[in-house]
């Protein structure tokens, strides 16, 4: 099974204009805040002790991530200032990294006695979103120094890693690198790059270096508490354990590899079906920003950080080229709509870094003791972090969401999403012609198929489906229907798409007598903004009545349901009677909200029949 | 207006079993916990650096408190034993005693060059509870060394404080001499003492020193913010504050002073009607063990210290003196039944310091790190405290409980609460046979009432009353009934006594959707360890259908009720269908919890119609 990559794919519609926000908007003000920050002055490696922006460990994949945003959007849509940018940070890499290949900035111009000594340092990491930079950077330009670079670091990586085995350390305690070494191995047809990557990945959890090593809350936390075979729930820092279970997925598939496909297959249950938030978030607490147990899904200080988010739908892909079934492209939609896209704010200029479900202002400043963590706290977007991890990584999964809409095979072409678009690849033209997310109806037609089938993913939320009018009654596998397309003709999808109310397993303490409002993949919350009110004291009915509003700047609808006010009286307790005020209450696209100024939010609104 | 005192009082029934259980038990119990903590060696003034159990600075007041308890119990029960112990204390005070009079064990023994100098070490708050237990002890034997020891250290303070204004501070970090000063001069009638106190209270708030002293968060913390008089809400550490407001309420009522007690008025209504627990408890935060805001009441946060609950139920005492409203007895009624009662095990030999209306102990665990204060975590009673104020408070609490039942003046004996009893007093008798709290009727009978009139209380939580079998139509003047009873004519007085759902005001966001099961006086809650499954999966039904079965243990009802409980799934998320299981949910009274082992507990449970 092969991807359909995002340069083959035209977009229309919703995903044209986060594209063009993305390349208009958020890569330049990225730029701008990490130019005043002195991330990319920190390439002239000339910081001295005693100066002001100090680098710090993650600056170089930092910009790493913002030059792969500028790669997808330039394959698409060239700019020439953008490629300037870039070349010149090559160039400073060349000029700068060590003659043994090596480049970090900050294990060169801070800290050069501490090469490679300090698990938890990032460096790694930093080496994996370079190595990711410069090959989509080569695939979007043609230029291969940044690559060429990269493959020299690659090759000193694996002589003091494998050959010489002379780090501090046997694997990084930030995940990153695995999956990059397999972009490097496809970019260069150097299969010395993907041992390497299955080399760090099997020896995760194996090695006596990394269990000395310091570690935060324990082995789990990087995921280095057993060999990755033998994982069985998903845990510790969630954005490391998802870049570690995309490495793991990437290997399975081009290894063959059974036994990592069965432990990707039980990790991805472990995260679905236990410990994902219905907004595809993921990470239950700040404390160590990771995976805690399952069913703990607090809302209020829910961490559902934007890149655990963006890594859980990657991860999805990965699986959806190793396993037909339609969950993980259900997750990665789930992910995609809402969580991650939650993360950049409308007009692609300031960002969340942590996706709570509920915002309570009055609720926090109340018990701020137990509120203590400020990057938990953020309740209005900002514009840049000093982890600003997030930022970029919105930038290049945004500029790349092309990469999520087909696999295929000899028989069949998978449609995993529906977007506005056109693709072409392999002598194939596919056509979409959809309001998607905000309509069910997909009109697709398809040249060049031959005797290939269409495998439509009737998504999960959908109750109904039909095609041309006609409830479908072919074969349905794993959630795809197999469709027949004559050349070029237009087959119309519906997918029923109604406004409809989420409940959470009883065993999610926080959502319980709770409701989430959802309509297609977009789940909704309510905003103290439009409604006047603590949310707390609103319930939605069950009959919910919901009348829709288009709102261009969302590219989304609202919506307004049917619910109820408690009613409210003056005495601190009295005997219990129902009190309750009908009223209408106004919900927004989560991924919407926290655009208007700081606000109470809610996601998981109480119910009453 | 006066009080009669508990030793005017016989009891039987409910308070009777809980006397005896403190005199049998508690009372030794701490005894035994203090001696082999080293709170009665300490004493002995022989502590040298570097030996184990060092004198802690609030060590004088654990022991006066005990000794308090002991005064009260052996007034009604004498005991040789306990007396000699005592003595023996009092002769340890008396050889070790400074010459001025001074008495303090940590600032004789550890640092002696320190004396009045720290506003927040508890040196004055140690000095009031000795004087009270001086008090107390006299009252109970009729020996005044232990008094007249103490009537020097007040004079000693009386030239510090106010002749000289030597010390480094003016007012107590931690309020209690104020009212054992009143204390002192009701029992040497020496009005300098009286006039001590009210400048204590009075130079609150008002002095440069003190303001220039530090502070635990804020000046509020410690209600010296602003003056006394100009105090609006209940501020700061709920035990500090309570006993501030008992000292106002003392001088009020002796001085006639109306600002004083207008500010009381306002600080109780700030309490009961915006920062009190359904079961009396007050202080929301572990974080100052204080007051927060209005309508600020976690449950499983909440702190609702037994000393507080307990200082909130003097107060009300007091104010019931300096105004004839019910409200004042029914907030003490339920302080005494629930909060403070809880405070204590059935068997008298374990505590309990904070007590929350929540105990789940797998959201604990699950976000430890929210909930990292170790004593707001407490979820098995223990049998001391490194802080140990509550054990010996509780039991001297409970030994002069019959302080609470009449007060009365020339016109008027009024009958604030219910207890199975015989009280003698100026010549008036009056018998009250009941199973109260238990149940709702009272048989009560007077002789030598003269011309006075008996005003009983009607419950704030009863709906309807009847005396002699037929509805009450007499006068009610806030509150109270004013009967006529003829010389040893028996009255039966019935309070319907149902069990009812009591709901907060929705301002108080944690019980929102949520109902509190009472009956009569006593809240209940849910244990897990009668109900097997997540108390917050269950919901009681709003037509309850209860039945009651009588606990010896308890000397109380336990009550099964309807509800619901939720049903099961094995999705993570799925669209919303109504799901519930009727079922009978078990409920025991909130002051006999945490007497089976650990288990989670529930006070405020869902509503479902």
């Amino acid at each position: 099974m092969k991807t359909v990559t995002f340069d083959k794919v035209t977009l229309g519609g919703f995903w044209k204009n986060r594209f063009d926000i993305n390349k208009n908007a958020t890569i330049p003000t990225v730029y701008d805040r990490f130019s005043e920050t002195g991330r990319f002055d920190a390439f002239k490696f000339d910081w001295k002790e005693g100066q002001p922006k100090q680098p710090h460990i993650f600056w170089d994949s930092d910009i790493a991530k913002w030059i792969e945003a500028v790669a997808y959007a330039i394959t698409k849509c060239p700019d020439g200032r953008l490629e300037e940018i870039v070349d010149g940070v090559v160039d400073l890499i060349e000029k700068n990294r060590d003659e043994s290949g090596y480049f970090n900035i900050y294990f060169t111009v801070c800290e050069p006695e501490n090469r490679f000594t300090n698990r938890m340092a990032h460096e790694l990491y930093c080496a994996g979103h370079l190595i990711e930079a410069a090959v989509a950077y080569k695939n979007a330009t043609g230029k291969d120094k940044f690559l060429r670079l990269m493959c020299d670091y690659a090759d000193y990586i694996e002589k003091v890693f494998f050959d010489e085995d002379s780090a501090k350390f046997s694997t990084p305690g930030h995940e990153e690198i695995e999956l990059a070494l397999v972009k490097l191995y496809e970019a260069t047809g150097e299969k010395r790059y993907l041992e390497m990557s299955r080399r760090f990945v099997d020896k995760r959890g194996t090695s006596k270096k990394d269990e000395d090593s310091p570690f935060y809350i324990s082995h789990a936390y990087d995921q280095s508490h057993k060999p990755v075979r033998e994982m069985e729930n998903a845990t510790g820092h969630s954005v490391r354990a998802v870049y570690l279970y995309c490495a793991m997925a990437d290997l399975a598939l081009r290894l063959g590899d059974k036994s990592l496909l069965d432990a990707c297959k039980r990790l991805f249950k472990s995260i679905a079906e236990k410990q994902m938030y219905i907004t595809g978030g993921i990470g239950s607490t700040a404390y160590g920003e990771r995976f805690t147990e399952d069913y703990d899904l607090p809302n209020d200080v829910a961490y559902s950080e934007t890149c655990a988010s963006i890594g859980l739908a990657l991860f999805a892909r990965r699986m959806s080229l190793l396993d037909p079934d339609s969950v993980y492209a259900d997750i990665a939609e789930i992910a995609i709509y809402n969580c991650a896209l939650a993360g950049v704010s409308l007009d692609g200029k300031s960002f969340f870094y942590v996706n709570p479900l509920e915002i309570n202002l009055e609720r926090y400043r109340k018990n701020k003791e137990y509120y203590q963590r400020k990057d938990n706290l953020l309740t209005q977007r900002v514009e840049v972090f000093d982890c600003s991890c997030c930022p970029p990584n919105i930038a290049r999964f945004v500029a790349s969401i092309g990469d999520f809409l087909y696999t295929y095979d000899e028989n069949t072409v998978f449609v995993h999403h529906y977007f506005e678009s056109e693709a072409e690849f392999e002598g194939i033209k596919i056509t979409q012609k959809t309001d998607y997310p905000n309509s069910g109806r997909v009109i697709i037609s398809a040249c060049g198929l031959g005797c290939r089938r269409l495998a439509v993913r009737v998504p999960g939320w959908c109750e109904s489906f039909s095609v041309n009018g006609k409830p479908f009654e072919g074969e349905t596998v794993k959630g795809y229907a197999f469709l027949t397309a004559q050349n070029g003709e237009s087959i119309t999808l519906d997918f029923a798409m109604e406004c409809r109310l989420a409940a959470a397993n009883p065993a999610v303490e926080a959502d319980i007598g709770r409701v989430a409002l959802c309509r297609g993949p977009i789940v909704y919350c309510a905003e103290r903004v439009d409604n006047g009110v603590p949310l707390n004291n609103l319930s939605v009915s069950a009959r919910l009545n919901p009348s829709l509003e288009f709102d261009e700047k969302m590219q989304a609808y609202k919506i307004e349901a049917d619910g109820f006010e408690d009613g409210s009286f003056g005495e601190l307790y009295r005997t219990y009677r129902p009190d309750f005020k009908p009223r209408r209450i106004k919900f927004i696209p989560y991924f919407a909200f926290a655009n208007r100024g700081e606000s109470d939010m809610l996601v998981w609104i109480r119910i009453r029949e």
